[in-house]
């Protein structure tokens, strides 16, 4: 990366398992980056302001350098408790709603989330809210995917949040893959992709989405009977939890508005390949880029 | 106990994470019954015949007396793999494709599973077979619930068991409550039912089963959002899952034929709160019972 430009701001995008911070010039550019996997769990027990100094130490911040957070560092078991926005949520008042943290010379913001309070459908968001604000896109509907440990289906109005469901979809997969008798299934999977086995998946939840359960249950008894391997089992499995999320995103009105995924890597591929084995028309966005285009937005809201 | 009649055989229910034996005598009367926690998991470490032999022993039995085992005993990582009968499967035939297990004084022998070797729904059953012939019924079609770690829904037509699937339910509740974000929403639970949460899960999965993904975050939001305690969130996700599984039955072809629920306990009073709420007829009945009558039946086969 070039560093002979000035920061302007750093960002940061602190989840529960992983830290990312960038520094930002004037211009939008990134001068450097860096990664960890300081999330929220780590932060808990090492202390958010440390690992935050560290990091900006490492990357020869100045000392007054503002700082804009996103994610679960606003969390109440976070570093301090950014709140929410309410649904509808206008986007653009994220950074007018940040919450300042006391340090001696830096000003740092977090942005809060956004939270539905439906007494029939409460939910909460945060770290994606942010992602949606870098999101380019018109003035019309659209519908955001947003896979990952909790992914997001998201009725985007303009810049308007104007409600959302969240599936528990790569958390499930990973209790099932861990904590059950699938964890046997699964045992000595190399990584190696069964697409055929991914595909039987998501179609026969997509299209029975109630019999989740007895077709994670076939996985072992087809590995019982029929001598499926591990690699299949473990693509079998994802693909069941993605079909089931499908036809549950469609089933909630999901199917109305155009269709975005904002996904990066191995998600992305999943994803793609499940929605265009339905026939479901959409188009993919880069998560990564997408929330630094929010940071930066945001930034330039607080540091006009 | 009374002891002063002679037993005539020995049955034992051998599950998972528990063992069961009883001393049966020739009217069928039990004489002496013991319980542990000595299952197959327990019993790969300590020696299935050291554990049988110990309950005998203690229980006085005579040296030949025969015993009539079902369940993981026999399973491919239990004590002799005792195989499978074919679906549709003539539960009366049990007995004769029993495994003899080598010993030097007695006769034990260990009943085989059911297979569903159908490549789109393969499954597999261990014991619940054994439940299913001590079930007194007459000759027409049934649907049988069998709650459990793995629910199984049963097709029965007079002793012939036609059909099943297996809703991993309960290992699911353990997976959510254990290793996911729902165990914080969990945390501190009394036991104390929330019938009103239970019902509300069971309604809204029941009523729209591709949801259930959902449905089990909106627990947590709930909590942050409308500060609902831990009971109501426990009973909540129990009433999610049960409702996805009625909802699946039912999807899947259980609506045909009468319906009976083999279950005991806090499972028993589960479901049929479940069922009286959703409006579906059913029957219960003993699952103990049943265990013990099919064990009975088989014995009497092997040592007429």
């Amino acid at each position: 990366m070039a560093t002979h430009s000035t920061p302007r701001f750093a960002a940061v995008d602190w989840g529960t398992s992983s830290f990312r911070i960038w520094l930002v010039d004037a211009r939008g550019q990134i001068l450097a980056e860096r990664r960890s996997a300081e999330g929220m769990t780590v932060a808990r027990e090492t202390g958010f302001r440390k690992i935050l100094d560290g990091h900006l130490a490492a990357m020869q911040a100045p000392q007054d350098l503002g700082v804009v957070i996103c994610g679960m560092a606003g969390a109440r078991q976070g570093w301090v408790e950014a709140g929410y926005l309410d649904c509808p949520a206008p986007l653009d008042a994220l950074a007018a709603r940040a919450i300042r943290v006391g340090h001696e010379t830096r000003d740092i913001r977090i942005l809060p989330g956004v939270a539905q309070r439906d007494a029939d459908h409460p939910d909460v968001i945060r770290g994606e809210e942010t992602q949606l604000l870098g999101l380019a896109h018109g003035e019309g509907a659209l519908t955001v995917v947003m896979p990952g440990t909790h992914s997001k289906w998201v009725r985007l109005e303009g810049t308007t949040l104007a409600g959302f469901a969240t599936h528990m979809t790569g958390e499930i997969f990973q209790a099932l893959t861990s904590a059950t008798l699938l964890k046997h299934a699964v045992e000595g999977a190399t990584g190696r992709r069964d697409h055929a086995a991914f595909r039987a998946g998501v179609r026969e939840t997509f299209a029975a989405p109630a019999g989740w359960s007895s077709r994670l249950f076939e996985v072992r008894g087809r590995q019982l009977l029929f001598g499926a391997d591990a690699d299949a089992a473990r693509d079998r499995i994802s693909g069941i939890l993605i079909g089931a999320e499908i036809a549950a995103g469609l089933a909630q009105g999901a199917g109305g508005s155009p269709l975005r995924i904002l996904a990066s890597g191995r998600l992305a591929d999943l994803y793609i390949e499940a929605f265009e084995l339905l026939g479901i028309a959409f188009a993919v966005e880069d998560a990564d880029r997408a929330t630094l285009a929010g940071l930066t937005f945001a930034a330039g809201r607080i540091w006009p």
